[in-house]
């Protein structure tokens, strides 16, 4: 990424230091995250440098290599934990004397969109004999649905509406449905999503051009009007006017888990959260043991993701993957596979 | 209140209906609500109704008399619980076949700023003989304090930001100094409310434009930057902005608990909240219990709230001390005394 443009460079190979190995990245999915990145770069890096991230932080002018959800195999270990032939995952941290460098986000550490990365050996974890190395490049994406469902607060048998299934909204219907979650009603102007988030444990799934998701779920849950019930609306389209939608839709008391990134400012209006004494959660990323407990889910085959791979393209299709992604429509989770050839 | 404007008019005296009684109002406090209600009015009643809060919904052509913070001396009961003689307070609210009616933003129910009104007796709590009326008129807004604090989960040794030192800041000021949160730290622009809020239990209240409330807080809490520890930023001001300044000031992880009304569409920042895993909070009102608690605390003492009493009006000075209200400055809590002669 150059000024807002994807490019497909030649890059010197990058060399190990102690601790870190190089690899080879066999499957690195594309995220929402990296879209908003590439058409609000400067936001991006302004909005991360004000909220004290650091690790968020690039040089504009200076090229970055994005790709943080990716497994790959080692070629060259500089610690003692790891050899040649491994086939990891990573948390996509670099831990340098500096800063934690977020690899992906980098002008150091190039991410996933390559061929050779460099990774921290501390924050690898292997990937078990029988998992498919293109599923466990799903353990970043998996870990942040797990986190927005563990900081709601949800239990099983609690109701949870879900607006936008893309890869997050659909790892967070996975989430729900392993919880016990009930009824799950997902909204999404695709089909194709909206057999996605059936797939993934939705009991219900709605366009919401058609039925506004909250008649939907008053309409699947009997018990929807049972005074003190508590409901959770994650929001996981991340577009200007989202969250205030969902305050006006939300019923008294509801939680609204903001998981979609906006990067634009964005405008609601707090008496609807004051009348209906609304409260709205923002979350982020993973905690180490979420991102263990996705790989081991996925281990697990529960859930299994290979509906989800909508997609697998060759490096140099990177650019127009991203064009395709902006209205994605039928798509979930892209993966990018240097091994491939146009 | 006719079309955005106060009047003094004569209205028929009102009569009691069964398990009402009809009172004679001794003093009734001038809220915030107000002064936004009497700008705002269209706004107020629209975004009341499509909050599903019927009691708040009036005919915008029709008068209504507004003051819901009252105390009040019983003239005639149609109830067995009361007796002409007896002072009281109430939760201000009327059921009816239709609906339930708020006592100040009903066509037809008056509130506080009248020297008559009706109230539903079993919504009544005696005044008990040692607490003054002009006190015991500050339990509803006492109980706003309280449910703020109570919704936060606030615990005692975790710091409170309090922005505002009107009468919610000061009443949140009080109940977080009862609860032993620790440090608080108040934020206003007028000194004499700043001297208010070190009354209520304040460690610490700085002039914004001076200090940053949040640096304030760094600057007394030597725990501020231990990993993990929470923090809570009541927002008590209600104007358009507020919620976005707490935002970009907050430390990772922390709580807004919006307890301001602002009345206007407001505009924030997503990525803030996102990166830095915010939560918002809002509130309105209080329980049952809450009132009742209110009122203990006003007769046992605690707080003072003699100093919070920065005026005592007659009736006909009602409009204007609207008008002063709107830039308080040294003001915090104005009482409307019907009794009180011009």
């Amino acid at each position: 990424m150059r000024a807002n443009r994807l490019a497909v460079e030649e890059l010197p190979e990058p060399t190990a230091g102690a601790g870190q190995v190089l690899v080879e990245t066999l499957a690195c999915g594309i995220c929402g995250t990296d879209l908003h990145a590439l058409v609000h770069t400067r936001d991006f890096v302004e909005t991360s440098r004000e909220s004290g991230m650091q690790g968020f932080v690039f040089d504009l002018e200076r090229g970055v290599v994005m790709g943080h959800e990716f497994s790959a195999r080692v070629l060259e270990s500089r610690d003692n934990r790891l050899r040649p032939g491994d086939l990891v995952v990573a948390q996509p941290a670099m831990p340098t004397p500096e800063k934690v460098h977020v690899v992906g986000y980098s002008n150091e550490f190039p991410g996933g969109y390559a061929e050779r990365m460099l990774l921290s050996a501390p924050l690898c974890l292997r990937i078990p004999a029988t998992l498919d190395p293109r599923h466990a490049a799903l353990t970043e994406p998996l870990a942040v649905g797990l986190h927005a469902v563990a900081r709601s607060g949800i239990s099983a048998g609690e109701p949870a509406v879900v607006l936008g299934c893309g890869p997050v909204g659909l790892t967070t219907i996975a989430w729900l449905a392993a919880r016990g979650a009930e009824p799950i009603v997902a909204a999404d102007f695709s089909s194709a999503r909206r057999r996605l988030a059936e797939r993934m444990g939705a009991h219900a799934a709605v366009d919401p051009r058609e039925e506004p998701p909250l008649d939907a779920w008053r309409r699947v849950d009997p018990r929807h009007a049972v005074p003190g019930r508590p409901l959770v609306i994650y929001e996981a389209v991340g577009v200007p006017g989202m969250i205030d939608q969902a305050m006006r839709a939300a019923p008294r008391d509801s939680q609204i888990l903001v998981v979609g990134l906006c990067m634009q400012p964005d405008r609601f209006h707090p008496t609807i959260g004051v009348n209906k004494e609304l409260s709205i959660r923002f979350v982020l990323g993973w905690s180490p043991e979420e991102f263990r407990a996705s790989l081991q889910a996925l281990a697990d085959g529960k859930p299994d993701v290979e509906p989800l791979i909508t997609g697998e393209i060759p490096l140099d299709a990177v650019p127009s993957a991203f064009r395709t992604l902006a209205n994605p429509d039928a798509h979930a989770k892209v993966l990018v596979r240097p091994s491939l050839r146009t």
